[in-house]
Order: structure tokens, then C-alpha cells, then sequence
């Protein structure tokens, strides 16, 4: 018998960034949510002190929630104006940074991906995906901030590309 | 009378991340090339591999070269395709986390500003920026690879702006 899969996912940001993480049993891959929440990073500091906010946060979140892998959304999605995809991308590389040094497997999905694997849609809303969030969990309400359920989608899409591989 | 000025120039990248260290003697200012060089990342490596490799370099050219400083040019230039500029930011975030880290004052300066300060053009070609590199300091030739030459004019015309204000 496999051992429960465990998997952090992380929407980065230089503003918030939102962190999830849920549990596959592996008696029929049944999720839980372990915890999820948003790392806010203080606006009007510099973008050099928020990363290094960023990291010491993270630092901590993974010491704490012991996943065995870290998903995110690719990158590259036509729909981002370049100064937004640019910051973010700031952000993503400390996240990539911080698995890495745990030795923590990568899983990265399409955005499209993690809202299909939530809602059926491809291009669901950030509304829909929050819904979406709360009833796979069974939560009273949905998740706040939206970086938050976006969070936990894409860590239940990466635990499930790792149970079915 | 005022401490030397010394500056790391960084022109990061997921393939090659080039350094130079310029340090600037209080008595007319005069420049110094301390050391430069290019930090290789693995090939066919996955980027958070890459990140990570770029981190425990970056530490060590740091932790040798004591700058008080450092330069990096700024983003969000026109001619950047998203891939590559997004990508360029996953290791300039990891710069500017390195920096900070360690308390230093990070100058960000624009390409324009950077090719104008070293050549008198601020459209400078990569061979314009290593010949006026090798004429400023009378090195025997021009810094290889170009992102070495950068790094240096980065770490020159970031000391200056620290010495003239």
C-alpha cells in the first residue's frame, strides 16, 4: 500500500501569495484539506524585501506542513500583461527556490488545467473557482482571498497528476 | 573623507549569470575591476535546479567579494519577449533575495542608462558594451561571454550613482 500524497500548491505573488495543501488517502485518493492560507507581503517595501519576506514565510510553511511536492501554475499564459507576469515571476522563482532546497518534487499544471480539474471549465472565473473549492471540501464559505482557492486547486490537480502516474 | 564604493554587477540569467565587481577609490573616484566572471547553470536542468544552483554561487561570489552594493538593471524593457523575460525574472528574483539576505543596497538602473554611462549610446550593441568595458579598465580584451561585460558596466555605473549622491 502507497503512503498518503501530500502536496503544497502555491499561487505566488508580490502582493499575496496563496498556499494550500492537501492530502490524498491512498485507500481511494480521498482529499483533505490540511491548511490553506495567504502570505501577505507588505505593500511599500521594496521588491527585494518582499521576497525575502516571501522566503522566510515559505521557509516556514513547508517546515510546518511537510509536503512531499510543491505545485504551481505554469507560466506563459498569453492573457498576462508583461509588467504583472514579470513581478510574479519574482515571486515564482523564490517558490521554485525554496522546494528545490527541500528536495521537494515539482509539480507545475496549466492554468487552464487546475480550472478544468475543479470546475469542468477551462476558463472558469475566479468566483467559480472559489465555489468550486468550497464544495470539494465542504467548507462553510469560500475560500478569501481568491489567490487563497486558487491555491488549493492547483495542489489537489498536482496531488492528483502524482496518484495516477 | 568617505569609504571606497564597492558594487557587484549582476546580469542574471537561467543559462549564464554574469558578475563583475567594480570598486570605486573616494579619492577621484577612480574605478577598479576587483573580479568578474559568469556563473554557468547546468543545461537540461530544470529550472528550480538551476534557481537553486544560481543561490549557493551567488552566496559564495557575495560572501568573497563583500560588496557594500549591488546593480541590477531594471525590467520591464520593450524589446524582452514574455518568455525570456519571464524567465530572466525567476533568477533576478533570486538576486535580488541574495542581496537582501545579506543587507545590501540594491541599485537598479535602466539598460538605456546602463549602455549611455559606458559607451555615450544609450542602443549600444553587446560588442560596444565589452570594447568600452576593456578600454575603462585596460584589460587586455574584451570580457567573454557579453554577459560578463554587462555585469560590469552594471557595477560601474551603479558605484558612480552611489558616489554622486
Amino acid at each position: 500500500m502507497s503512503d498518503a500524497i501530500r502536496v503544497v500548491g502555491i499561487d505566488p505573488g508580490l502582493q499575496r501569495t496563496g498556499y494550500g495543501c492537501v492530502e490524498l488517502d491512498p485507500k481511494g485518493w480521498t482529499p483533505t484539506l490540511v491548511e490553506a492560507g495567504v502570505l501577505r507581503l507588505k505593500a511599500g517595501t521594496s521588491v527585494a524585501h518582499r521576497l525575502r519576506q516571501l522566503e522566510l514565510d515559505l521557509v516556514e510553511v513547508l517546515e510546518e506542513l511537510c509536503p512531499s511536492a510543491v505545485a504551481v501554475e505554469s507560466v506563459f499564459s498569453h492573457q498576462q500583461n508583461l509588467r504583472t507576469a514579470i513581478l510574479m515571476a519574482h515571486a515564482r522563482g523564490v517558490v521554485l527556490l525554496c522546494g528545490q532546497r527541500r528536495g521537494l518534487e515539482l509539480v507545475e499544471l496549466s492554468p487552464a488545467t487546475v480550472k478544468k480539474a475543479m470546475t469542468g471549465q477551462g476558463n472558469a472565473s475566479k468566483r467559480q473557482m472559489q465555489l468550486a473549492v468550497a464544495a470539494e471540501f465542504g467548507l462553510d464559505r469560500p475560500p478569501e482571498p481568491p489567490d487563497v482557492a486558487d491555491a488549493i486547486a492547483v495542489a489537489l490537480a498536482g496531488a492528483r497528476r502524482l496518484a495516477n502516474r
